[in-house]
């Protein structure tokens, strides 16, 4: 359970969005679809922005577990999950794992969210 | 089941991303996290993309059977869960129902989730 947090790299998120004006293929959905699944829970959107808001970015279980109101176990099972999600870098040092966004992996599932009527308004044909 | 639709607008998605540099609350944070499951299911996903890259950008259940290889009954229930969300809206016309993304309710999880770093670009801090 040590050395994950490279899924999103190995996976590589879809290059077409769902709402490019091309219909994204069953793959492409199912890899977007997990990483999804990852960030749609309210204890792990909360989680995120804890250590978002972190002093230096990072934060570690430790911190985590009174803002949240959850136990140790419980809060390391979500960080497990944003972190195989590739949400989630992690980094141990001395008995404690830090944990901080990877934010090319939250850019990526927004770009790819972002309807076409507003990314058009960026190179709009003359 | 009919009256369907407007749950986006009634409720609201949150004001503060969970990466703006600031945590957001348990309720916010519930509420994103209800959209962000409709979103995270590959057949949802393909159903949006679908729609959205039908003539016209819009789709009754007869035109989406066939491209998800899935039965009416469970395109319906997609729909109808992508409606509840208010990622879709309906508009009921003769004996077929139309449907169309809601371009706005997308966008706005779009910016709650783009990384605070990717938004600073546009205005750095001198």
């Amino acid at each position: 359970m040590e050395n994950v947090g490279t899924a999103l790299a190995e996976m590589t998120l879809p290059q077409t969005s769902p709402l490019a004006g091309e219909p994204i293929d069953r793959a492409d959905a199912e890899r977007l679809a997990s990483v999804l699944k990852a960030l749609a829970d309210p204890a792990r959107l909360r989680l995120l922005s804890l250590i978002q808001s972190a002093p230096d970015g990072e934060a570690c279980v430790c911190d985590l577990t009174a803002p949240l109101g959850l136990s140790q176990p419980t809060v390391s099972h979500h960080l497990r999950i944003l972190t195989e999600a590739g949400l989630l870098e992690r980094e141990k040092r001395g008995v404690w794992a830090f944990y901080r966004l990877v934010p090319s992996a939250i850019g990526t599932i927004a770009d790819l969210l972002t309807p076409p009527r507003k990314r058009a308004t960026k190179k709009a044909p003359r």
